[in-house]
């Protein structure tokens, strides 16, 4: 397989749409530039296109193995991993004052594209640790964050996310991990956590598990949940290790895909652990930091969904297959190079389309994310905050979706060589497979977008996003030569403002038609949404001249044309729920 | 994993819409009647769940084996295979000459997809000896038939279809396996077979290999195809096996599912061929039987559907997990069934809508079939025909993207559940997505659709079909009470005769444009085409009463609302390839 990183449109969306000035106009990240964000960019696709690709196919065939109580990580993977260290890949976002590099999230996410193209795997182990990081820097006690973070940061401890029980899955709520208060302060665990990534393996020294638990005396639900750092080891005063923990792993999960992470059981058998946060609120503040995880997640997709591009546009200049329609380049080859099929160019032009929107979306979200963190203007605040909280399902499911349907797409190019495991192509699918599940299934995070996002401040969420873009369409003079994007954006704007009314009235009345058709609705929004950033894209860039910019148009036409009609048929869709419960009964039959 | 043969909806569309009468009408099925259908499909749906079921699992987890240049099928295989030689099924649909049953093709499709549901590796390894046997039936000489049919209706000896090679897939006009002429009229074959489905195992006494290649004086391209058996082990002139054949096993291929089913790479070296049919003449032969084949490639992905629906369903009745909106069943209980959330309730109605339509396309293909090979009234016989060759594209894509589709969605059913290897769920999804691909993918199938079949015979063959519904929808009267399902049906079909006429027009004037189309073209038509059968199944069934016909109607219902509104964004998608080539030249870029 081949990965080049798309650093030229990351830049050009850094500097020539969201301004890497209005990146260092935030406090902290004054430093931040053009060219160190390109250097960080260049750098971080060599790192994963020569140190990670290459063990991308190891960890699928190997994956990582369960044996006399521990996990070991795929052969490479410690190699790489150490090398990753080396290169401070690990505290790039991180604090200073824990030994990183103080830069914004957004080029961490772009990094994270980079990731999951490359090794998705690979990724888990340092992503799980970054999640932790930045949820013990916000709400660990200062004795915690001095002991714990600067390990996190240089990569030598990992975290870990201990939510899922065998019944309690979605619903938090029914976890019934126990944690009883010890008389020196400190917590004793039991239970078992299962689906957690990274719970073991032998690339760090140490496992600091972020464990959500109930208190003895603890209100039912989920506002009786706490959060507890358990570390696999216990670390003593002066920061060395001391003994195990009493935490071990049972088993690992035998997956579809991501093989090389290792998916673990853990049982915790009376483990000391140590609060984070007061008692009973842990979930809120485990919530917060998923819901950067779950944009994190959706750029998995995007990774994968940029190399399944990369690849099948690659196979398809070098496979000759039967002669193309039209003039051939050389009529005297029995088969032309099936990049000539009509077909197969419609196919790459349009996983491209939604490829550079869907970047785009996630480039805006995680500007926004570090404007929250950051800004010391509280509009600005409250509006990146509004922003961050409507997209984080959005980024989560389209981006998930679009990693999955793009490899499946990318596949089929290949025809039966595709299916076989030798050309990779099928482990992108099975590897992409998990995002729309993992982190909130795509389904929990419509459930979000509609009961929550929608109604949460009396509706600013989504009035602050349109109004963002009816002026964008407002300030469009008509029979504009851009009027191919801004016509059809423009539309499907008014008929997601349409269908939100709807959307909001049934939620009212009959919430169980707006539940059923939660997810149709979110997948038409963020098309919309796409395609909203597209027409920003094409007017912040207007008569801009060179090849560059004259495919960016191009390429937003094809969105226009090829991908966002299916907003249409999804309006319909959504409407019709209202007639779904007729049929519901006919599920209750034998 | 649970399923149940879903023998009452196929008895429904046999007897209630298509009419067994219709099918005894036919020359040599007199003894077909309502009991003899039941029956055989009743034993079939028995034995699938029984004995075939078990081993799915296992064949995927252990695989097919090559070792010593043979290969071993999966622990239970063999036993399977001699219950089900044993039982007849082998040669259910096979002529009485040879020692088969004389039944329709129509009920072999039916059980293909009880096959397919619940084993689609243990399937292939029988599936084409079927296809085989009724190429060789057809196209052999006297001599050849009777010296191997009988043993194929057995299933002591199977079959397999020699056609792919290396350079040569999609385009069989470059391939390269050559056949000389021997003296004592046997020819001798030399060259590389890859992706030979069964191509060695070690369930039968022989294999009989159908091989395409071309003989040293004959003509470039696809006129220079010829078709010879090769047996694995040359057949002395008393029947008796006698030496191996110079055919070689070079290894097996490594795939993402269907992992019972050996794919394997022949080397034919200086094998003994017999030659079936005239010299230069095999491709014809060849795709006469893989037609039907294509059809039963389809009826695989429309088996998964089914199982996957059957398992979603049953799971989602089983799992608890948040409380659901509405009145709650037990207010006491922490949790609800998940069935109750109405979007797992969608995505399942969604699911059986689609899987019941998609079989009613099924059976009437199967029925045509058989009136195309029986029927003495030419007049229907050239319908027949027109309508087999019509609908086998349609089949086939739909159909198999439709099995992707349903194991995908009835996997998120699952949440983290479907994505490890325990529930079966993740099996379904990798098996199912090779149907897309075999024996012509889905864009080959659009390929044909558009260039051949819409202009076949000046266009007859649409105009066949859209005058048979044209005539349902003019019988209908208007406000009639089947209008929920009639207008949305009426409007689809007046859509695609529009879209129709201007796809022939581009085929004339702008082929690259037709072809950049096809696809989403064929899904256009094939959803009209299922919204139009289920019309035809809801008239036919007009004024019965009954809760079996209420769900029929009902889901019916569900087809027009949340599946057919989809054909409104490809009509969109389809004009809008006239603005395509504009970006085509980005694909050039470095």
């Amino acid at each position: 397989m081949i990965y080049e990183a798309p650093v030229k449109d990351m830049m050009f969306l850094l500097d020539d749409w969201i301004g890497i000035d209005q990146i260092a106009a935030l406090p902290g990240y004054e430093h931040v530039d053009r060219d160190t964000c390109e250097f960080v960019l260049e750098e971080a696709g060599k790192f994963c296109s020569r140190e990670l690709l290459p063990l991308n196919r190891t960890g699928d065939e190997h994956g990582a193995v369960f044996k006399d109580g521990a996990v070991m990580s795929p052969p490479g993977f410690r190699e790489a991993y150490a090398k990753f260290c080396e290169n401070g890949w690990p505290g790039l976002d991180a604090d200073p004052e824990h030994g990183g590099q103080g830069l914004p999230r957004l080029l961490q996410f772009l990094i994270d594209e980079m990731l999951g193209s490359s090794n998705m795997s690979f990724k888990l182990y340092a992503e799980l640790t970054h999640g932790a990081y930045h949820l013990m820097a916000s709400e660990a006690s200062e004795d915690i964050r001095t002991r714990y973070l600067p390990n996190m940061v240089a990569g030598s401890w990992s975290g870990t996310m201990c939510l899922t029980e065998p019944h309690s899955g979605t619903d938090l709520g029914l976890l019934n991990t126990k944690a009883s208060r010890s008389e020196d302060g400190t917590y004793t665990l039991t239970g078992t956590k299962i689906f957690i990534t990274s719970g073991d393996h032998d690339l760090t020294e140490n496992i600091l598990h972020l464990v959500l638990a109930r208190l003895d005396d603890a209100p039912a639900g989920v506002r009786g949940i706490s959060l507890f750092l358990v570390p696999r080891t216990l670390v003593n005063d002066d920061g060395s290790l001391g003994e195990r923990n009493a935490v071990n792993t049972a088993s690992i999960e035998h997956k579809m895909g991501i093989k090389g992470s290792a998916t673990c059981v853990l049982n915790f058998d009376q483990a000391t652990g140590y609060l984070v946060g007061a008692e009973n609120r842990g979930l809120m503040a485990m919530f917060r930091m998923m819901n950067l995880e779950r944009i994190a997640v959706g750029i998995q997709g995007l990774g994968v969904a940029e190399i399944a591009y990369q690849n099948a546009l690659a196979y398809a200049r070098e496979r000759t297959q039967s002669k193309a329609p039209g003039p051939r380049p050389d009529p005297s080859k029995a088969a032309d190079p099936i990049i000539l099929q009509p077909d197969i160019q419609r196919k790459l032009l349009k996983i491209r389309a939604q490829v550079e929107g869907a970047r785009a979306m996630a480039v805006f979200a995680g500007f926004q994310a570090d404007v929250q963190a950051r800004s010391v203007d509280p509009d600005a605040v409250e509006a990146a905050t509004d922003f961050v909280a409507l997209l984080t399902p959005l980024v989560k499911s389209y981006l998930s979706d679009l990693g999955v349907s793009s490899a499946l797409e990318a596949q089929q190019v290949y025809g039966g060589h595709g299916y076989i495991r030798e050309h990779g192509m099928e482990q992108l699918v099975r590897d992409a497979r998990i995002t729309p599940i993992y982190e909130g299934t795509n389904e929990v995070q419509a459930v979000d977008l509609v009961k929550r996002k929608l109604t949460l401040h009396e509706g600013r969420l989504v009035q602050r996003l349109f109004q963002r873009w009816k002026e964008l369409f407002d300030a469009q003079a008509t029979e504009d030569e851009l009027d191919f994007v801004m016509a059809p954006a423009r539309e499907a704007l008014l008929r997601l403002r349409d269908l939100t009314g709807w959307m909001v009235e049934r939620l009212a009345d009959d919430e169980a038609t707006a539940l059923a058709a939660a997810t149709d609705y979110q997948r038409l929004f963020a098309l919309t949404a796409v395609a909203c950033f597209w027409a920003e894209i094409v007017a912040a860039m207007a008569g801009r001249e060179g090849a560059f910019f004259e495919a960016k148009r191009r390429i937003a036409g094809i969105f226009m044309q090829q991908v966002l009609p299916e907003t249409v048929a999804l309006a319909v869709q959504v409407r019709n729920t209202d007639k779904l419960s007729n049929a519901v009964p006919l599920l209750d039959e034998a």
